[in-house]
């Protein structure tokens, strides 16, 4: 049908027709990207950059739920980067979003004095050394610090974002200090948290974050999200989230 | 009546017969002492110091919610030192609460290698020359970081906490990243926060923070607490916490 290897599938994002190709078993986008996509607006003629953009999932729901101009995911793991220049290919948004197989840690030096209006990340969320079974395993790369540690990301971005410019990242809420002393350290400052709680009366297993390269301090902090009712289904909030893209599609 | 001045009231804590005397018109202790106060469990034999204290209504509380050995309240207001004292006397807690006229940033010295095993606060909330009318006027003190400022208090309750010790403050979430990044500095982890909305869908105005001497990072994020429902009444939660002591008050 498509250009897909055997051990891959085509999932439809329910959003504007747009689709990704994912590994079977592998690495799949969850709720926290789709949430990342919709804890920004980005106007018309930003240069945005994904770090750590996996199967290309973010730039996608970017390119569909806003305006910016050009979107750039770099990854470091080859096989991700191919999978998500062929997503892109697949939703015909070459003319918006290049995928580049590029290590954070060179990013600055690749980049070349280039600085980015916004910078967006779902970075591995967990430390090296918690429960990797095999450190080669592209899942375990995407989920574990193995190859970039959460203070590699911010100060790459801090180095990349240009004055003023908008950070927004979704990670634990078990990693919140070190976001937030990492962040004031190079310079990006909070300036918008969201708590998300899996269900009422539980400890918040996401958060998501929205800094300002050289704001000033203070941090708003929203009304928490939470992800499912008592009977387990998506609340009215969550449904919003994913069905937004639909009911504006006709805009 | 009792030992009380013209411009002087004594409120009834509701709470195991424990009273309190505010000055008429002066700061009065509010929802954010309370809070602190059942944010935390002391056992018995246990030092705690409260930088701070204002009328003394942290101590008072504690005193009467916990097994606390030794509570000390210091400020650096001599009239609120005097009004703490004389509540401390009302409530017959002088063998638990000893009040002491004190800088924070004289504190150190002053207890010339006394390790705290609890410290606690609710500091000023303001910076410095945020719509003060008057440095010179004790609300202004108490609520401004006009002899004080945040980097001052956990500076300092870093140096006066045994390892592993607890500290525990109250704040404003829009000073959330000060917080981490000076605690994170000083060597004090946060391990537990909580948000605090007025109402459903406002945006947090408290946060409670419980942190480690020495402890490894890692941030438990608790449900979030809402103070009023949609009628403008106290949640049952918040009325769970106000009563609380009086429900126990039997054991």
């Amino acid at each position: 049908l498509h250009n897909i290897n055997k051990d891959e599938r085509i999932d439809d994002l329910q959003y504007k027709g747009l689709k990704i190709i994912q590994k079977q078993g592998g690495f799949c986008f969850g709720i926290d990207a789709v949430l990342l996509a919709n804890f920004i607006k980005i106007s018309s003629k930003k240069l945005v950059l994904d770090l750590g953009t996996g199967t290309g999932i973010i730039p996608i729901l970017l390119a569909g739920k806003t305006k910016a101009k050009k979107i750039i995911g770099i990854d470091i793991q080859a096989e991700m980067v191919e999978l998500a220049k062929r997503s892109v290919t697949l939703n015909n948004l070459e003319d918006r979003i290049e995928i580049q197989e590029l290590d954070i840690r060179n990013a600055k030096r690749y980049f070349k004095g280039i600085m980015f209006d916004v910078i967006v990340t779902n970075p591995p969320y967990f430390k090296k050394g918690c429960g990797i079974l095999n450190p080669n395993d592209p899942k375990a790369i995407s989920r574990h610090e193995i190859l970039c540690n959460l203070e590699d990301v911010i100060k790459t971005s801090s180095e990349l974002l240009a004055f003023g410019g908008d950070f927004v990242m979704v990670h634990r809420p078990d990693r919140l200090v070190d976001i937030m002393y990492f962040m004031r350290l190079y310079g990006i400052e909070p300036k918008v948290i969201q708590m998300v709680y899996p269900y009422e009366g539980k400890n918040a297993n996401i958060v998501l974050i929205k800094a300002k390269k050289g704001g000033n301090p203070e941090l708003k902090t929203l009304p928490p999200l939470y992800v499912y009712n008592k009977n387990g289904e998506y609340t009215k909030e969550i449904n919003d989230i994913y069905e937004r893209g639909e009911l504006n599609s006709g805009r």
